[in-house]
């Protein structure tokens, strides 16, 4: 286990056991009787990672005062919805199959990625219907949405270096920031009547989904893999302008401009990253992203000053440090 | 307007009101405000097809005595799965982006299409949470689920001829036959308390979807590409062993079984439909499954025959012989 990770998991120690449910609730679901579909989401565990979106449901619930027996369940729900869509993510584009398919090592074909990911999905929706009240099913269909409409901007969106900070925004957040607000809200309305403070944990957890993604935004250009632990560059590689590369374009000069978008848009280029880090001031945009999700993370913590003391609270202030340490 | 489309629309006459505020329903919930997606969705049209599964909500609610005014919005849900199932079929795997990308007019990458299809599901579960009774949604994301299981089962028993009719039909079955199913339960059924008569109607709809689908796999063996209005040996080219097939393999000798197995598997093999309807009596095989698809047909009047006389009664028989009409 990483030092990273065994902060994680204190920070989570005081959903414990509703964790523990969490994980039981979604091994059941996720059971299924066919064998075909079984030995498939037997390797979903891959992607188990850190569970944070389920965390946060019942953190959330716990420093609102707000827990109930359900939470657990809304927990796996969140969790279930996320796998799809990182089993979706899976999927590869005509061109990424032309490029990679030699390379990547693909347990699923396209198909039974996609099949898999609307099995999650379907799930997650049915066991959504069964709980007392439809706030949950309400908020996730919606979140979905609104996940599926940021990616689909995001994917007409690549190579536009005029994009505002806000819009960049806006398409960064799409996928992590809008899971981990619905988890927040959730948490601290469900089964319904909290609005307010449902709508405040709801921007508490954008604020952290987006700090979140704008580091994991620097770690693609500037961390090492062997640190980072995944392979770096995948954002260039597919031609998405993330805000510490738009934030790098903008101090280039004319030419430097120039460079970074042959080195986005020119077919068949090896090494694009370390082509980017030569062509503009990458350390600086980086910075001045990081500087951004500081602030996030600063604004998402006054958001639960006022809540009464509790581990629950301290281990969501705690999150919304965590989310910007630096992995490079 | 084709002499089978003016039949179709002259069937579903009882509850053309209906389908029109389905239509604005539909057309409603697949607008969205961003730009990148209304592009998309503006080209789901060419997926509208017969909208026969909408239809059937309304007609079995007729039918039923069981109409209400939330009847149109359970079509159009019903549809906006139909339309996803069709998106997201269109996600070529490794192979086929290998085999066909060069000839396929692809309008979307395979992201795109997995995240509209995505985002159609999402909207139609959205829907449904809005109804007054939650049984829709129940009863949609249950079906989902199963049409995904019967979708990855398919994937692995591509190429197995030693499949039972049962098991063959059940995979045959999982899509077309569930989502009608779902489709004329939740007409006679929702908002809820009509379980017999909502099982009664699943089963109405089930076995018409199977008949539908039977006749299908038989049309990809022996239809004209002119006639079916679509290409034609799908199926053979994807390794699935449909009823006609299977039926055909079994009247086979041993030396045209192993012919058979060899024209399914031998890769880069041309025209192997011509050379499948050499090598065993496809005929016999189609006119066996054809039997099989009226068995169906017959039995799924008769669960129908105690309704009291009405014109959505009529539809629905007359429907269940629309669906074996021969087209090639």
């Amino acid at each position: 286990m990483s030092a990273s990770d065994a902060r994680l998991e204190r920070l989570v120690a005081p959903v414990a056991d509703g964790l523990a449910r969490m994980r039981e609730i979604l091994a059941r679901q996720v059971a299924e009787s066919s064998a075909a579909v079984a030995d498939m989401t037997g390797h979903v565990g891959r992607f188990r990672g850190k569970q944070l979106r389920g965390a946060l449901v019942l953190l959330a619930g716990d420093a609102t005062g707000n827990a109930t027996d359900e939470h657990p369940a809304i927990a796996a729900i969140v969790e279930m919805i996320h796998l799809a869509t990182l089993v979706h993510d899976d999927v590869l584009d005509g061109a990424d199959v032309r490029r990679r398919v030699a390379t990547v090592h693909q347990r699923w074909d396209n198909q039974v990625a996609v099949l898999l990911g609307d099995f999650l999905y379907a799930r997650a929706f049915a066991l959504s219907t069964d709980l007392s009240s439809r706030l949950a099913s309400r908020v996730l269909a919606e979140a979905t949405r609104r996940i599926c409409v940021g990616e689909i901007e995001q994917s007409t969106l690549r190579y536009d270096f005029d994009l505002t900070d806000a819009r960049c925004e806006a398409i960064a957040g799409a996928k992590t920031a809008t899971l981990y607000a619905a988890a927040c809200e959730l948490g601290a309305r469900y089964p319904g009547g909290r609005e307010d403070l449902g709508l405040e944990l709801s921007s508490f957890g954008y604020e952290v989904g987006l700090a979140f993604q704008i580091v994991d935004d620097c770690l693609d250009v500037v961390g090492e893999e062997a640190v980072v632990g995944k392979s770096v560059g995948n954002d260039v590689e597919d031609g998405k302008v993330t805000l510490p590369v738009l934030h790098a374009y903008r101090r280039a000069s004319p030419a430097g401009k120039a460079r970074v978008r042959e080195i986005f848009t020119q077919p068949g280029l090896e090494r694009r990253v370390t082509l980017l880090r030569e062509a503009c001031d990458l350390a600086g945009g980086v910075e001045s992203a990081m500087a951004r999700a500081a602030d996030l993370a600063r604004s998402a913590r006054a958001r639960i000053a006022d809540l009464p003391p509790s581990s629950a609270r301290t281990a969501l202030e705690d999150l919304a440090e965590y989310v910007l340490e630096r992995r490079w």
